[in-house]
């Protein structure tokens, strides 16, 4: 083997090229114990956590942030070694040199950069805003000198709503697993080799192709600088467990240090570093207590993540989510499992730091999962309520084992798929407007006085009498088909503008250079439009009309069936609304060459969603929330747990490729005698 | 008419949509009298003309330049006004604030800024330094991010040469006659109108094209602030001789202050001016004498534009060029020449301040031309040998009546046409790789300590047997396969990047939104080349080689006929170079899908190329200069100037349409008995 570093390891191809899957499947050991081998948190670790809490306490009283930049923009190099408490860290590395003091982000709009330091205080110092204005232009500048009229109005209608066009789109996981494997002196050797066969014609998509690439390459030598700033070498391969797991770290953290995205998820690591543990366990040179350190260190780490965000978009999220998602478990296409002891100690973070919401522990859930993981993962989730579940027996068919999660459901796998994030559209409001012709009568068209008329004039439904389902249903395909158009556009011209003013060059340098590029769209209100169309269907709805004869509210007659009750009359209008909204997504054509996916996925934005929604024909009040991801309409799902999630589950994963949420609170005796 | 600044023209479709030549063929007044009607240069002319020949003489005693900006980052509204002498100027404005004072213009590249104030004793604000190295990405660094290894390889063996990769390349012509016609808010309003028009699906093409609409926008509200700068208002049209030429100045002096390009030509301006001086003129408003020192003040403030460059750069131009091309006269396609008396005025400078380089007054030559303009040409040729001649009646069937030059023969419709600037292949070094099969005699690969191989291996000549010529075509044309391909390919991936890194918002603000791209090539050592196929054909050539077998001389047996002589042997074989490599050209994609074009162009760095160029088949040393442009070598015409002209005109202006350059010296006496 090439590397000394390798020593113990079972060689494979993975030795000669990236391949980070071949390295795991030929070395990893599968659990199927229990919990019971677990550590309780070493001295340090508490001391450590202590402090973390404290800072996090004084954080809150300051109001929310607790020290910011407002002058050194954030880069790789850009800081200083800071620490916690030095002595105490095992894992080392902070986003800026000083804890909890937030990074300046200017690469995705210097107006929100700046704002967000007003809202808490700070003041951005001139000459970055000078640089930002005069001399760099930011991703946020560039999306508004494209934009057009009609994209402009949809988004302020919030038709188009959560668009990354003001910040990182994020989503984008970098395969970190690579660099404690091989380290960036190898990984930049084979982005040189990757470049010198990107030869051919030069077309303007290959001469983008090629100063990515150098971008990229200059990003992994900055990696090895950061590495440097703390005193650790990251040009060869990870020796140790506690090396593997600070290069891992390291990666991650240049990740956090140039991008400032809405979701900024880790990968699928545990099991990867389960073997450096496992190597060194072997040999004697730690124990489990030295094992369950090292992620407890690591873990707490990723806890602290933190970015300067403005206002909107902590009210779009109800909170000031990071995503630091690390997805744990699954099975391996093999049959074997893919549950380490390493899956055990990184849920055990949850009982040794006590819950928190990040990172964002999510168990790949299988029918084949050893029992003895899932008896743990069931008793953590009744002790913390802290563990996301995604099905994997429904992810692996389409991605293989070596995948993960972005954000909440969004698989992909691991340095090998990227995606463009789409936020979403909201089809609640879309049948809204297919009822009055593209008019918006929650906003007034200041020039007028009227209604705004956000699409083009369609054919409104016209006179007071009941609505007819089949001219309903006509007009809303119509009013679909420019909501898609124009929504894929928007999204075209977003990403572009990312590409070019805010390329995440380090997290694609983690990837393999021919990657898989997935056009994420997502829509929002999908039960309260399918309740919708089952009124309109199933019972008598009449329009009301405003002075300006625009339908403003319906009156309901009779009852109708609703979704999230196992009735297939309401299940199959959701169905349908999936279907038809993503064909119509895949006739466009999507920013270079990407798989056009969709998800069903509002964990919390549904509420500010429902803020700018009027009142529906399924008798929704104007302003209240719409249901959650592809969740039933609050309440309405009265037929019990188990005919709801049926519902849920006829959604079609094959038009929702980029996931379907459902967030589902359960008394823990609903769910058996035991525990 | 919808201004009073109209009032006493003819009216037309001018009037409702940018249409300056409809506006000049409705209102100007061809002249066909001769030169006795232009006054002598006023006192404040001369004044002023004597303190700027002070500070040239003071700026060649500093060793080329007098003063240097260091920190402040040129673009329109960088500086506050500066004057030579204020209460003298009748046509105002500076590149910076203060006279000869270059600016600082590193958005080409910050290694050729820094490198040039370096030159002069200057050096760079480290903080600027840091901002086009840290935040924002200069031409320069965008083009060597993306070249490929054999791009590096052929650059640095001057196979490819000048190309505008390390410099702005200039040669794009905004139509200032329309800041002036138009008033800059009616350009503002058009452009705000054509970008409503760009819609559609946003393919990466249209987002770029809205992205730059936008950019242009921008630069045409700087504009307007430029002016302010100065106490002017050119939102409005202009109303006076004076105001038309100052907004037209305005618009040029922005273009200068946004872009340091290889050559910053003004277009076409003369004949529309006159217009404003004859109607000024005509009511009494202003004299003869007040008009000559309006163009005169006009020309002087042409003749200080100065630009900070590196030495290479004015080694490769033989001085310190900025070809501000101005193109007088011609016909019309109606049959009336565009000859004024503006024409004469603008030539007349030569005489009023004496001769100059700059502005490189270029008069459009056509056999209909009024006698007097002639007479008057002629005699100014004589005089200052400062006029540069085009034929307007080889380029006027192709390009109509309102085409300018850029640099010395780039034809191009004003504010209809840009141009691709992409310097020159060397075909006389071709023809060397084509015999060695790409390898250079003249560079030593380090690596090998062999000729460094420049191209793909290809069959060489073998043997020292005689050239055989058709052996010799067919390796030819394979390695002019490789260089058309590569040249190609390096100016896409250059264009992109200046498009990317440092478009030119302010010059393609005052062209149509949708305008004509040329992609214009240029061969170099075409004589050489000619010659050398000719002696191979008709002598006889043997190899000379080196110990390591590479031919470095050639032994010729016997006379040949040269290219110069009118002798169709030589001739037609520069011919066939000519459209053999134009067609491999035409070929290939060219970035923009830009209509690919040839110049046989080099004025003065065919002397650079030479010393780049080894021993040459035709018996010219190692070393020696090529020909410039479409000359026949030094020497070798030698039946008489008509013979020369005559080969020279057998080259296809089809197959060359950015220009065929012949640099011609002739003893007054020559042409005839009389003056």
């Amino acid at each position: 083997m090439q590397y000394k570093a390798w020593e113990g390891f079972t060689a494979g191809k993975w030795c000669v090229e990236v391949n980070v899957r071949d390295f795991i499947q030929r070395n990893y050991a599968p659990y199927d114990g229990d919990d019971g081998f677990l550590a309780p948190p070493t001295s340090a670790t508490k001391k450590l956590w202590a402090e973390i809490c404290e800072l996090s306490e004084k954080e809150r009283k300051a109001g929310g942030v607790l020290d910011a930049d407002t002058k050194i923009v954030s880069s790789l190099t850009s800081h200083g070694a800071g620490y916690i408490d030095k002595k105490l860290e095992k894992i080392v590395g902070l986003q800026t040199d000083v804890p909890f003091k937030r990074a300046l982000q200017p690469f995705g709009g210097i107006r929100m950069s700046a704002e967000a330091l007003e809202m808490y205080g700070y003041h951005i110092d001139e000459s970055v805003k000078e640089i930002f204005t005069k001399y760099r232009k930011t991703h946020n500048d560039g999306v508004y000198d494209a934009y057009t009229p009609e994209m402009r109005r949809a988004r302020r209608a919030h038709i188009l709503t959560g668009l990354p066009d003001t910040y990182g789109r994020g989503r984008i996981i970098g395969d970190y697993r690579r660099v404690a494997l091989y380290g960036v002196d190898f990984l930049i050797a084979q982005k040189e080799k990757d470049k010198l066969l990107m030869d051919g014609d030069m077309v303007p998509d290959k001469i983008r192709d090629r100063e990515e690439l150098s971008e990229q390459i200059k990003a992994l030598k900055a990696l090895k600088k950061l590495a440097e700033i703390y005193g650790c070498d990251i040009s060869q391969p990870a020796q140790t467990a506690q090396q593997a797991i600070q290069a891992l770290y390291f990666g991650y953290l240049a990740a956090v240090k140039d991008q400032n995205g809405a979701a900024m998820s880790i990968g699928r690591n545990s099991t990867f570093l389960d073997i450096y543990i496992q190597r060194d366990i072997l040999s004697g040179a730690i124990t489990e207590k030295d094992a369950q350190e090292l992620i407890d260190h690591f873990v707490m780490k990723l806890r602290i993540i933190k970015f300067m965000r403005i206002r909107e978009y902590n009210e779009l999220f109800s909170g000031d989510p990071t995503w630091v998602t690390e997805s744990i478990g699954g099975m391996g296409v093999d049959g074997r499992t893919l549950v380490t002891k390493t899956s055990f100690r990184i849920l055990h973070t949850l009982q040794n730091l006590g819950p928190a919401p990040e990172p964002n522990l999510t168990v790949l859930w299988s029918k084949n999962l050893p029992e003895g993981f899932k008896a743990f993962c069931a008793k953590l989730s009744i002790k913390t309520s802290a563990i996301q579940y995604e099905s994997d027996d429904l992810m692996r068919p389409e991605m293989g084992d070596d995948y993960c999660i972005a954000c909440c459901v969004s698989g992909m796998r691991v340095g090998k798929d990227m995606q463009f994030f789409g936020a979403r559209a909201n089809l609640a409001k879309c049948l809204l407007y297919a009822i009055n012709g593209g008019k918006d009568e929650c906003i007034v068209d200041k020039a007028t006085g009227k209604a705004l008329q956000v699409s083009p004039e369609f054919a409104p439904v016209l006179g007071d009498g009941k609505l007819d389902f089949e001219d309903v249903k006509k007009k809303y395909e119509n009013m679909m088909d420019w909501l898609a158009g124009l929504y894929v556009n928007v999204l075209n011209l977003i990403h572009y503008m990312h590409d070019k003013y805010s390329y995440e060059a380090l997290e694609m340098a983690l990837h393999d250079t021919e990657v898989r590029r997935f056009f994420a769209t997502g829509v929002a209100g999908l039960s309260c439009a399918a309740d919708s169309l089952s009124a309109i269907k199933y019972a008598e709805v009449y329009p009301v009309r405003n002075a300006e004869g625009i339908a403003v509210d319906y009156k309901i007659v009779g009852d109708y069936p609703k979704y999230g009750n196992n009735d297939d009359r309401a299940d199959e209008l959701a169905v349908w609304l999936v279907k038809t909204f993503m064909d119509k997504i895949k006739s466009h054509y999507t920013y270079r060459n990407s798989v056009p996916t969709m998800s069903i996925l509002t964990i919390t934005s549904n509420v500010v969603y429902g803020k700018n929604t009027g009142n529906t024909p399924d008798g929704r009040r104007a302003g209240e929330p719409l249901a959650p991801g592809a969740n039933p309409m609050h309440g309405r799902d009265c037929c019990g747990a188990l005919a709801s999630l049926e519902s849920v589950a006829k959604l079609p994963y094959e038009y929702a490729r980029d996931g379907i949420s459902n967030t589902f609170s359960i008394t823990p005796e609903s769910l058996g005698k035991n525990d």
